[in-house]
């Protein structure tokens, strides 16, 4: 779970609730990480999840590998179609990481 | 779970892996996040646990309400002490939300 990084860089948050359709999610949500790390500027991924409750962020090198990325999702949304069938509810946020300290126990 | 907020605003991003001791932890975290929404600045919370891996968000209104804060919990850490036996690892992150879009399902 413990990922450090150098600051200044950027996450992107993705908080959401789930339906409780979980048909095709696992498998989707799996090949994303997958493809999200083969991209530029890709620094690392964290997510958790608790029932339906997900918070997901991925980091990156800057907003130009964010915008990158972007493309490339809706360009699967698209061909996904209804992935909304997942989702209740879902917020993304943007944000430069400005600053990070860490602690490891020996 | 979904909150939506207007940008420009922080974020502090803690991750963690917890230790098996949990003795004191949830009365800790449950006082922390009640604390937290009583300070100036203080905009919402979120988080997610999964085994002993935690995503907590707080936000924020600027980094003089982070500020602020931080020394609200170094004191009680101080009084606490030995709050390391709770931590495997840890994180915190300090980010500038930029851009923040939201999905709600009708």
């Amino acid at each position: 779970m413990n990922l450090t990084l150098s600051p200044p860089y950027y996450a992107v948050i993705f908080t959401n609730t789930r339906t409780e359709n979980d048909d095709g999610y696992a498998e989707m949500a799996e090949a994303m990480v997958a493809l999200a790390a083969k991209q530029d500027g890709y620094l690392g991924f964290q997510s958790v999840t608790e029932d339906h409750k997900t918070i997901s962020i991925s980091y990156w090198k800057d907003l130009s590998s964010i915008k990158n990325w972007k493309q490339v999702t809706d360009h699967m949304a698209a061909q996904r179609m209804g992935q909304e069938k997942w989702y209740q509810s879902y917020t993304t946020r943007i944000a430069k990481v400005e600053r990070e300290y860490s602690f490891e126990k020996e």
